[in-house]
């Protein structure tokens, strides 16, 4: 039983699965380069395609999206192309290192939005942290480890009352939470393909609703006015550096198109669903410690713990090793969550949640940690 | 019949194109994190296969690999991660923009190599134009519009006596050149797999012979260290930016055994055969002007002409939507090679081979070549 899926998703729908075979065997997938033959074209169609499919997703312009590596990589292209060192940046304590470690390396001025008893962030406390020289408010949509799903509607009221950017990092819930990216003028948001979209790995990258004046921050060939010294600064080309995944992007489709067909509000039902039923089945036990949020209103398909003072390492060994349980323990690369609740070295044991789940799985899961519990 | 293969190689072995469905079905690889459950342990011992299999092909250790998702992002890193503005460079003018935008993006100062008539590096000239505080040389190992293969063991010698760092970028002759990395210390090798390794979109790397001082410039979550403000500063993690394209990796190993079961050495012979007997076939055309080197010695499957003053694009299409023929026109991403010869409007159509083109591709172009010159 796999509940590693907030690392990577690996039941990914059938179509997708099938998908790279026929790609590959068609010979019709050229490298996408401006102006080029029609192979080239074929590619540049259909990734345009895809495009299309995860703007709907998102409620994006396809002209909006570029396609990247991972979430990570296009993390740090915003944060390195926007941010100065003499910038003041909110935050808060639920990022992952993905967002915070980009953002050390700027060397901007950072505040921290911490988390209140219900592991929902302290909106309140935004009005007295920005500064004079606030100009980004940079936040996921949902923490990795606490289950919380941000109020983007509040963030994004909060940022354009300051005139600031919102740049919202949407690993955690693209594909499994709704959202209207056309509502939030002025941001940048940074998703990965290979989680709850339930694509390849190799696939991230940012969608804007704005206009940013983006630097350059890698170079390379662009296929287009290639007698330029600099890489050609308008979006998205700005951060297509070389030869993108293009296969990759191309079968991207088969996976948004299932999210499409399944629909993202019967996704979010069952994952909700799925993450409640465990939820329920283990808080009352008596040497659970439950971290992350109670899944009530708003949550990400996450539940958090740790059983007594065991390590979450050992308790998710015994898992694979015994029970052939994949989950994930320790610190997610989100440290500042960990500092939070003391949990440095004894990290935290994290269930996370796919559509591909099934009830019994999770009955099964809970029976093995009810198990665990009463052995202690 | 492609003829694009210096882009991308299209045509993949059979192995490889059914390896995805395999991977994915079997549910067996998970993100392959530091220390995580069995999924995430098969996905790094099956990375650990295909860097070994790259070390055969290259001669390298697989220790000394990182997997990145391009040749461009290979070279940004190395040259973001070492070069300095006040160090003087040296380059060849026959250099892809993925290595001389991140050079002049460095502030460094440039000294380019010039070729001869017969499309080789002077490298007689390499004495005249270092300075005190050269400390690289920076060159392709072959160029993907010339067809020349640059002798490695000269540069390599001026490299060493000179106490320089050698970098090279192999994306033109990874898989079908002879390359042993083991004779070339204190260098580093940046590859690309979509295009002579015949694997997947979205890989590429470094290969490094020797210990380097890398800086780091992207960062993100590595699995390991996680309360450190700093990426990891250790090989390959300095690089590993997030998730990688860790399906691909895996899979990237079926195109890598496809060349080891092959044989370099016949991967070789076949394309500068192809290539040989595509030059022999226009090369005394009356209105054929060829750029790229006469196929004599080393060269790689590239030959690059034009018909009289015809734009190369008018060519390119012509040969596209005519006769379904797709070759590469312009400016192929490498504008000093354009300024040399004067075709920076012109561009040059380029045509580049594969093990997998036929002899009766080649004659059947030949023949349409010989037909577009008879028409001029």
């Amino acid at each position: 039983m796999y509940f590693d899926n907030s690392a990577t998703t690996i039941k990914k729908p059938e179509n997708f699965i099938k998908c790279f075979e026929e790609i590959y065997k068609s010979q019709k997938y050229g490298n996408p380069s401006r102006g080029g033959h029609k192979k080239s074209i074929n590619s540049m169609l259909k990734i345009l395609e895809t495009k299309k499919s995860l703007a709907k997703i998102t409620g994006a312009n396809p002209e909006d999206i570029v396609f990247l590596d991972n979430c990570t990589y296009g993390m740090n292209f915003v944060i390195k192309s926007l941010v100065n060192s003499n910038d003041h940046v909110i935050t808060s304590i639920t990022e992952h290192n993905s967002v915070l470690r980009p953002l050390y390396q700027s060397g901007a001025d950072l505040s921290f939005l911490d988390i209140d008893e219900k592991k929902e962030l302290e909106y309140e406390k935004l009005e007295d942290i920005k500064k004079k020289n606030t100009r980004f408010l940079i936040i996921n949509h949902a923490s990795n480890v606490l289950a919380n799903v941000n109020d983007l509607d509040r963030l994004h009221k909060f940022a354009k009352d300051n005139n600031l950017i919102m740049i919202v990092d949407i690993a955690q819930t693209a594909g499994n939470t709704e959202i209207d990216i056309s509502k939030y003028d002025n941001s940048i948001f940074v998703f990965t393909g290979h989680k709850s979209l339930y694509g390849p790995t190799g696939i991230g990258g940012i969608i804007k609703n704005g206009d940013f004046d983006f630097k350059d921050v890698f170079s390379g060939g662009s296929g287009i006015k290639s007698f330029d010294k600099c890489h050609p600064n308008e979006f998205p080309t700005i951060f297509e550096i070389g030869t993108g995944n293009f296969i990759s992007q191309i079968a991207f489709n088969e996976s948004l198109k299932f999210i499409l067909e399944t629909g993202i509000s019967n996704i979010n039902k069952k994952v909700k669903s799925l993450t409640k039923s465990f939820y329920e089945g283990i808080c009352d036990l008596e040497n659970i410690k439950i971290y992350s949020k109670k899944p009530e209103g708003d949550f990400s398909p996450i539940v958090s713990f740790n059983i007594s003072d065991i390590s979450s390492s050992d308790i998710s060994n015994i898992l694979d090793e015994e029970y052939d349980i994949q989950t994930r323990p320790g610190a997610h690369c989100a440290p500042l969550i960990h500092e939070k609740f003391n949990t440095q070295k004894q990290g935290m044991v994290r269930f996370s949640f796919s559509y591909f789940n099934t009830f019994e799985e999770i009955d099964e899961a809970i029976e093995i940690i009810r198990q665990l519990n009463n052995k202690i």
